[in-house]
């Protein structure tokens, strides 16, 4: 039997322990794709204690404390620190299997040198030691960062958003970078609540009027050679499924109207307006080279009654499963034959989708660069041991691995970076049983440079940042 | 190499072993979803052979039987009982790793004490002593149940049924108890060919005139009033996907005026009806605390010839692939912004569903129960090794498997309860090896309590049986 | 650690090796479905070298290099053919767990005798030994069927392929059978631009004048039949979703005049004239006593600009995602209730439908034949180790393995034969766990002879070809 979560967790062959000390144990981190707050990074505040940091934001804990039957108050409510505390940890005991499980436990021996098991019992105890560990220092923002061994972080910025931390912080004298990333979700939903609101925030950050389709997309090349001159080298959408719907020029200016006007436009205007936006854009991202992010296939904010009283991202989003295949392709072969297909990363977070984003990247590659067109890794729902290893071996079967631009956090909390560690244990694991199970030859010093190029250099040169 | 199918089948660790020993070997059953006869077990009678109990109405034999290329004759035609078995021996030889094999050696090692494995050339020597031993006795439905470790079954009865044979079980002084489930099925296929029927036969139950929406719901409102007297917790509903679509109360009636008229009906105005009678029933299932079981994704009787010679439930159902996720959401939010949602355990016949349901679950729990909406059993096509793990595994990623309400037969025979043992192994099984593999701590009084909750105790508690 | 791909690759148990040596080593092949040229046969040429052999037309292999960012120089280019092996030496370190790896160790092994690990260092000297052996002789199309154990390859042809070379081969006193495959896809996509160039082709062909939906009947009933007696044992038919939508004879006519005249078809005229045309090629094949191959959900051609410059299957073809349960069983009835429904393979694309497809199958088995309708080994992007894992699994959970008609190699190399001993390894390897993990009696004769009937009896049988 193996020790619970000891220094060879997951590395269940020597071949996988090998590949893990050589090629991934002291491999920096570039985080190109996370969730946290320029202005928390910052403004570089210590926390309150554990639990503004484990249950201030994180959706993950609080649906599965929901899922326990816990009352609200002990999840986003006016309990108190210790009975949150205990709730949590009550809830990780049943949640056997979970993600939470491993990241909470590696995030206890990484960031507070804490091995022990968290469950109801130990709750107190364990309580009062990440506190005091806290207290005394090396829990701002930075410090987790710098710590952590992370050299980028690339955030999730608003096309509208006018970039002060960014800007900030380039001030700052930094052991690691801090970049935009360009998601301009709210510019390409057109039929959505936040579209006026976004589209006077957007007339007030570009100092013009927005009145057209044209205007829009002088707007956005604003924002992207803005966003560019920040060290943006990426953007990221949300879809449920990528539209592909071609349209006149005459048709998408009075699509636009309507949309200004609050008029109810169909599902088909509102992707003939999001097809030809991001065709634009497509430009724009290929002649900065930047690389293109796509997550397909979240159903958001289910839950209408919550959402009144906590808001989106509180944990009531799911998974959804459109039809995606078809419309992806013809949008990709669109900007692919005018020659303005950026570097991309296609992400799935239906786990039926796998072999379809991942036979779909090799319709599209080409020798502009390595791996151009990438599959994304297990995100979300699928952020778990075997959500990463299925992600894996998707692309192991359709595709090229050893150009695989790795693991990402997507996450909001500064403790996060030990999900770089579970995925670099889970992918020397892999590498470790082919070669083990007479698979692939012994080739250590090639498989563990394998592992640090997936774990960072790939991502490093693939964003343009060397 | 492990012997084949010994005590320790299934559980390849010590900790395996251990947990199956302490928390399941000897936890009663709670067999909450099934398709037994209440007639059959109020007349008690003592079947007439092996080939009864197994050859009498198993479609999953029958099906096997026919891919060996079998004539119907041997199936569900007048051959003899010996060749009957003879021919069912032989193809179980041949379909290696399917769930057939192990039920039918765990219900010969279990009901028979026979550890031969069944095939052609022993299918005469376990022929004779099968029947041998059914007809020294122990083979009434009440004593397969009893001797079996069952604490309660719920069959499941079409609303407009009287339950006469539930009353007459009532009378009698039974060691277990055998409930009614509510399945109004025919209620809800407004299109079918069987709603006419229904109607009328609703009617007659009822005692009275049922000519408008509003007079079903008056009169599903007695049925499940009477279900609740009759002890009823738990109603269940097939779809092949599950419907979500407004209509004005004019509207319903409209339609229903249409059904009954026997017009023909859109598919929209079907579901309308369908949503909205739903949404009452969820009103009157969440008054009575029941759960109510939603079972997605059958595609019932595609072989028209089949089905004129041998009707529904004969082997000629298969797996449907509708999108199931949006409108399934949509309708959960519906009657839960309303305060309405009963309990809910979501089945999917359709593995591609399983991250989709898995993390459905957790837009909508609450605190009014622990593991408030849950992630049903492999069924079906599902019910076997590959698919209880997958679930099982999708429910550890995505929610708490802790408070899992576990597994069902779902079964037309009195001796298929080694289908919880087949999966209580499993799930030792797994948790076993997340213990050994050191990914959760090695806390066996914790986890075989676990599985004790898993296997009895959480449905007992989820369906208010204490 | 077991050895780099030795002779117990895969094979990880003492069952496995028993098996794999008694049953599966020196039984022959029958490579029912593949993409070989008949005249390449029929001319025999010794092939100019390994790049020939290797990247001359093997899309899989130009998908992984143009993932690898290679320039299309050096994959479809005019670099020389060192350079080409080289690039794609190179490629295939960074390829791990692709199935190319072990596809290019195994001919390797198999046909040159080399068992040197290929990768950018070792090309040089491997490129130059393998063309040595080629130059050294045994290397022509017939010498490779040959000293590969192949008892019969069927070939897939256009229906209005005069078959010349199939008829010139028949005059060759070969060691093994070469059949045709009738394969009307052209015929049955009466909206592409083939339509009309494949009209006068058949025309030709048939000598006779098609100008209606009656006469293309006619037409496909004479090369059915031309087909049956030059051998054809089997038919081949590719889909994205297999159609149903029935339409009247007059409806028919007025399509297909509508086709013929260029004029645009809706998706609905489509599917109906494919509907009927297909019901009808059913009543053919089964008046022969043909199986049916169907295969589901390619989405082909998506790259348009290299569709432009180097034309269909040069690696441009991913995976679709529609809908198939319900058109499918649907079509699959309306000739089953005629008596007409021919024994029928199905094969999905998308591994979402492993389940779908393997529960099909059992809808319409008879007694006409054993695994009447079969479910179809792991195809193109699943042919992988974890797909055909994936598939066999789902074959066993859903029906009876034991009359499974196994592999091909759907390939257009005349060195893919080693596919064959990769599936029955990994057949050997399931079977084998099965056995040693207790699942199944450790009887080895009977197992030993179903994988001799999976690796060739069943196939052999089941086209009628004893």
């Amino acid at each position: 039997m193996k020790a619970f979560m000891d220094e060879n967790f997951l590395l269940t062959t020597k071949t996988a322990k090998a590949l893990f000390e050589k090629g991934a144990k002291n491999t920096p981190i570039f985080d190109w794709h996370c969730h946290l707050s320029p202005k928390e990074i910052y403004e570089n505040k210590t926390p309150s204690g554990i639990v503004e940091l484990w249950l201030g934001g994180d959706h993950y804990k609080w649906r599965a404390m929901r899922s326990m039957g816990i009352d609200e108050k002990y999840i986003t409510g006016n309990a108190s620190d210790l009975e949150k505390f205990t709730a949590y940890a009550k809830t990780l005991s049943y949640a056997v299997g979970n993600p939470l499980y491993h990241w909470t436990h590696l995030e206890l021996q990484r960031y507070f040198n804490i091995y022990t098991p968290l469950n109801e019992k130990t709750a107190k105890e364990i309580f009062d030691e990440c506190n005091r560990r806290i207290s005394s220092g090396g829990f701002t923002p930075r410090e987790l960062i710098d710590s952590s061994n992370v050299k980028c972080v690339c955030t999730t910025d608003d096309a509208a958003d006018s970039l002060e931390y960014h800007e900030l912080l380039k001030k700052e004298n930094l052991p690691f970078k801090v970049l935009p990333a360009f998601r301009p979700d709210k510019a390409l939903n057109i039929e959505a609540s936040t579209f006026i609101p976004w589209i006077s925030a957007m007339q007030k950050t570009c100092q013009m009027k927005i009145d057209s389709f044209a205007s829009v997309k002088e707007a956005m090349k604003k924002r992207v050679e803005f966003f560019n001159e920040m060290g943006c080298r990426a953007s990221d959408h949300a879809f449920n499924y990528v539209p592909y719907a071609p349209a006149s020029g005459e048709e998408l200016e009075r699509i636009f109207k309507k949309g200004i006007s609050c008029e109810k436009l169909t599902t088909e205007e509102a992707d003939k307006y999001r097809t030809a936006l991001m065709q634009y854009l497509c430009e724009l991202y290929h002649s900065f080279d930047w690389g293109m992010e796509i997550h397909i296939g979240a159903m958001r904010n289910n839950n209408s009654k919550m959402f009144a009283s906590l808001g989106a991202d509180t944990g009531f989003d799911s998974i959804g499963d459109s039809e995606t295949a078809l419309s992806l392709s013809r949008f990709l072969d669109s900007v692919n034959k005018k020659g303005v297909l950026p570097k991309t990363v296609l992400f799935n977070l239906n786990p039926k989708d796998n072999y379809v984003l991942g036979s779909m990247l090799g319709n599209f590659q080409s020798s502009e660069a390595q791996g151009k067109i990438q599959y994304g890794s297990a995100w979300w729902f699928n952020d778990n041991y075997d959500g990463m290893r299925e992600q894996m071996k998707a692309l192991m079967n359709l595709g090229v691995i050893g150009k695989f631009v790795g693991m990402v956090t997507d996450s909001r909390s500064f403790l996060s970076y030990p999900r770089h560690e579970y995925f670099r244990r889970i992918l020397c694991e892999l590498l470790g049983d082919l070669v083990e199970e007479g698979k692939y030859p012994a080739d250590i010093d090639f498989l563990s440079k394998l592992v640090e190029d997936i774990s960072f250099n790939n991502a490093w040169k693939y964003f343009g940042m060397e």
